[in-house]
């Protein structure tokens, strides 16, 4: 593992690393913030998951998460979103291909070879994580905005008992029914659309549930509601009786202004659930 | 005036807007956060100035300024750090020209046509701002990072009365002793040093001071600390009894991840020179 960068923040330490993956076979690289009580012992983890187009970096520098992370003692997680570099498969489009992974293991040429972020970021990452730095893994929580919403929902649900907390800014809710989902899930996982569900956080819901607590916010101006279809998870959450919060916030839109301003309650939501 | 961007923030309105400025003669770009509390009435005024390469954006999306604005009923203005745009004069250095007009006057070829940001953010922007927007002139305060340091730093001593409170982040201290300083006022400004003092905060520390409270803040590890010359001020400030505090932070570096550590206190501490 290489060390790209580390700078003080909120008396911890937001760090830049990277390292060859084997779920990829690109070198990878992920922001970790780690708050001072990590000087102590093990503390525990968030994982951030990006959006679209986003790298390790957005969140990072405008979510605002330290400042919360670093008063609850939780160390920070931000991978990339997908494989990059020279040889791996990318398109033109700004929704598929490298910045675009939708945390799925793709089958399909030519993404097949190195979009593998479902294995990354659920099994190698976390081995990387666990093994290199002060993190308690009995003690995790995931959250993510917009395609990172999608991750962090699906892989909460898919993994039970490994995640205290799940939440998401704007996340895409519904992508078998809409054009962020089919799009991608075509090209990735070919057209059996039987191989799509387990990517469907609705779906996933109405199947299974998160055995813990779940807290989304949407904004009433986002510009991609129509595409992000929060209606149908909020309607999965009642119906199956979801432990948690679907909220709509008004005036606020897609971007990191939305996420940094409700930062600090996801924080301390996840917080309250891994502290008890 | 022309609205770039609004987008709600922590309550509030994040805007992003240009205008045609008679004192650069070029179009130039601001941000304003307007808190909540400016749809009851008139609220105070920060002034966030920016350092070297950056734009109205940097501070913006990467202080998390806001949230503790919000709370306070604040409104934070980021204006540019120069003119840009074709038929201004630049040059291939980071640290002069677009990007890097140091809150000075030019009276030299070829930057005297434009690069008048000292009339720009202390005489027009203002004009513009109170006749806009819902802001208290009578309740204003100043900050800024490195060149931006250096700007706050400088203006607030030039117009006693005008600011209830100054504060800086590793600032630009003794620009005359400085090749962060030297370089750009003989560029700007001409060889004769008499006209670069009004711009030195170390000297106008000595000659005047400020009728309020400095808060400042120095990383231990900025890696500018030859440039920046803190130790100059420090001792400028204790000699002559200013009241305030420059503190020395250890371990942080010269990034927005120090500023935003300690962005907090800084906005905690003009609320309470605004309000009493």
């Amino acid at each position: 593992m290489k060390t790209i960068s580390e700078n003080r923040a909120f008396g911890g330490v937001q760090g830049v690393y990277s390292h060859n993956s084997a779920a990829t076979g690109t070198e990878m690289t992920f922001g970790l913030f780690l708050p001072e009580a990590s000087e102590e012992g093990a503390v525990p983890l968030v994982w951030y998951l990006s959006g679209l187009t986003c790298t390790h970096e957005n969140a990072m520098v405008k979510a605002g998460a330290q400042r919360w992370a670093a008063e609850a003692g939780i160390a920070v997680v931000f991978p990339d979103t997908s494989p990059r570099g020279t040889g791996v498969a990318n398109d033109d489009a700004f929704d598929l291909g490298q910045g675009a992974g939708f945390y799925v293991n793709a089958t399909q040429k030519p993404w097949a070879p190195h979009f593998r972020m479902w294995d990354y970021v659920t099994e190698e990452l976390p081995r990387v994580l666990f093994g290199a730095f002060p993190l308690a893994e009995e003690a995790q929580a995931i959250m993510g905005h917009s395609m990172g919403g999608h991750g962090a929902l699906t892989i909460g649900m898919s993994f039970p008992g490994r995640f205290k907390s799940v939440s998401a800014f704007a996340p895409i809710c519904n992508p078998t029914a809409s054009d962020w989902g089919r799009k991608q899930f075509a090209a990735y996982l070919g057209t059996d659309e039987a191989a799509w569900a387990p990517h469907d956080a609705t779906l996933l819901m109405k199947k299974r549930g998160f055995d813990g607590p779940i807290l989304i916010d949407q904004g009433t101006q986002d510009q991609f509601l129509d595409l992000l279809k929060p209606e149908a998870l909020a309607e999965a959450m009642a119906t199956t009786r979801q432990g948690g919060a679907f909220r709509m916030q008004k005036g606020y839109d897609h971007s990191y202004f939305f996420v940094s301003s409700f930062m600090e309650e996801h924080m301390a939501f996840h917080a309250k659930a891994i502290y008890g």
